[in-house]
């Protein structure tokens, strides 16, 4: 199965992947690797947005998509393969896409209605359901470590606006001017927004959102040597939003869910079907209270929770298994696990 | 069992009440209301919030609050009676609360570390899942019917600070000074909150947050003759909250859900912990997932997924089954339904 080329195939009905840890580890040149596994098993599965495929760039910006998720996948194996937490590796993998212009989060964020920029994350540990998000910032060049340090150095889940860039600012964390984040690409895209709304005669809310006006929000889920699941998600979410728009993104149980008991999951698409359906936790609710595979479950969310077109997820159990799917056209995706395996999905034209 | 008097008993370990809409109407006199039932079958269930018993107040407050439950309950069941949807006995209901300076909401509300108030509410209808809430308003006179203008005017779920402002301008919906919602009692409470906190030489988030500084968020769940479902809840948050800190009530799965699948649910307590737990969400996926009762579902939130402290819950299911619990030592709670009960369940002493 040449998993590269099938997010170009699956343009009909839902597109969904099973990764299992325990069978993808057979030849033998593994051995070594398995020997690893026992001590040190992760895996970890990332996701650059669902929305658009390969179809829709061209060769040149698919290999740059294409390098920019091998290197934050990079990172994340490394943390992990030298023992260090998921929740490290998912927030230095998030950071490593937040500022890689060519995702919407952190630097290359879409534009909101006013020309600037809102950006939205949220982190979570599933060893003890302990996370943090915030919402709205415009200042923060990393709002994946904003989120951590909710978690980690407040009692609070969730910070937003004005007062989550005072947190940032009293935590010392690196600010920007919020045209660090503008890029010439995303400014363009909204251009052509607001010209097709235009077009269109419609009012503020009778244009069609989908993704492909929000492509790109990125996330990060891991299992590491632990056994401690963590997820994180970050965006900048819809072009031309306005009044203070929050999406799923920085919602505990809609965008991001993590439970050492079941899994760890993100997600990626329209945020408000993601907060009506609950999808992230929805996941794990499934594995725990009907005994779902993770597989059961995310295809279960992608197929008959969420309408075709409404985005995708990535996901990793306890058990190290891995799973990512979508009802879109295409996602951009990367899995690594401690059987050896480390792939890039997206784009291989 | 005099349930007005068990609120003021339980003060150890979690107390849960499960009210069963087809064995309550056992006598002759409510033949009448029987016959109604089977044409126009409709329950309710509102809450004051969780965090304190009616042993904390004097008898003149405690009458005030039973009061102002049963003004706000009556108000829901003529909408329901009548035939009115549960969405707009549930707007109806908490904007009598937000009204009502007693309560944590609207009107009333716990003043913020800047001395002034940030309102956050949520509603949700189970028939389609679609929701709205908004979240860090302070010029929004009623929280709930902003909320409500988010669900029905805007493709989103969820608007924020002083975007959603503008858009509750552009809804026309009435705005007040922010010094609308302040009362002598609250501030009088904020200035208690600062000196126990500076007394205890605590930093901002080392001094414990308990629902004593948050009582008094409002909710309510209802089912119409129409068999749809609707929650909703509406709060000012914490006392001396700070860095734009959001709570639970204005996120959809953890404050609030509806569903008419499963269950209506609303919240209130340790908003953090709601979230973290996903707990409206989880009450209807054990109904959906292991086939739980809604009073088990609702149990097993408040004994096994929740802290004891963390507050209660009020939720209504599908065939007009009521259940409300907390694991605080009280909470304000009033219920009825179309077999003729009717009963505020606070401080009959």
């Amino acid at each position: 199965m040449n998993l590269n080329r099938l997010p170009c195939l699956v343009f009909l009905g839902c597109a969904f992947f099973i990764i299992s840890a325990v069978d993808s580890a057979a030849s033998s040149a593994n051995d070594e690797l398995r020997s690893d596994k026992t001590m040190m098993k992760y895996a970890i599965v990332i996701h650059g947005g669902a929305g658009r495929s390969p179809a829709d760039f061209d060769a040149k910006t698919n290999e740059q998509r294409r390098a920019a998720l091998e290197t934050a996948l990079a990172k994340g194996v490394d943390i992990l393969k030298a023992g260090g937490s998921s929740l490290d590796a998912v927030e230095a993998v998030i950071r490593i896409l937040e500022d890689d212009p060519q995702f919407n989060a952190g630097k290359g964020a879409v534009f909101n209605a006013e020309g600037s920029h809102e950006l939205d994350a949220s982190i979570m540990d599933g060893k003890s359901l302990n996370c943090g998000a915030v919402a709205g910032i415009s200042i923060v060049k990393n709002p994946i470590s904003c989120a951590r340090k909710v978690m980690t150095e407040t009692r609070h889940v969730l910070l937003a606006g004005p007062g989550a860039e005072s947190f940032a600012r009293q935590q010392q964390l690196e600010l920007v001017e919020p045209t660090y984040f503008d890029t010439p690409e995303e400014r363009a895209s909204w251009e052509e927004y607001k010209s097709q709304k235009s077009k269109s005669g419609a009012m503020q809310f009778d244009f069609q959102f989908t993704p492909r006006w929000s492509i790109g929000t990125v996330g990060c889920v891991a299992l590491d040597g632990q056994g401690n699941l963590a997820a994180g998600t970050s965006t900048g979410g819809m072009t031309d939003k306005k009044f203070g728009r929050i999406g799923d993104s920085p919602i505990v149980g809609a965008g991001t869910y993590a439970d050492n008991q079941t899994c760890a999951v993100s997600g990626t698409g329209i945020g408000e079907q993601y907060i009506r359906n609950a999808v992230a936790y929805d996941v794990s609710a499934q594995m725990k209270y009907r005994n779902a595979t993770l597989e059961q479950a995310v295809n279960d969310n992608l197929e008959n929770r969420l309408d075709k077109g409404d985005g995708g997820l990535i996901a990793v159990d306890k058990d190290g298994n891995m799973a990512f799917g979508f009802n879109t056209t295409g996602m951009a995706v990367a899995i690594a696990d401690s059987a050896g395996k480390f792939e890039v999905i997206w784009g291989d034209q």
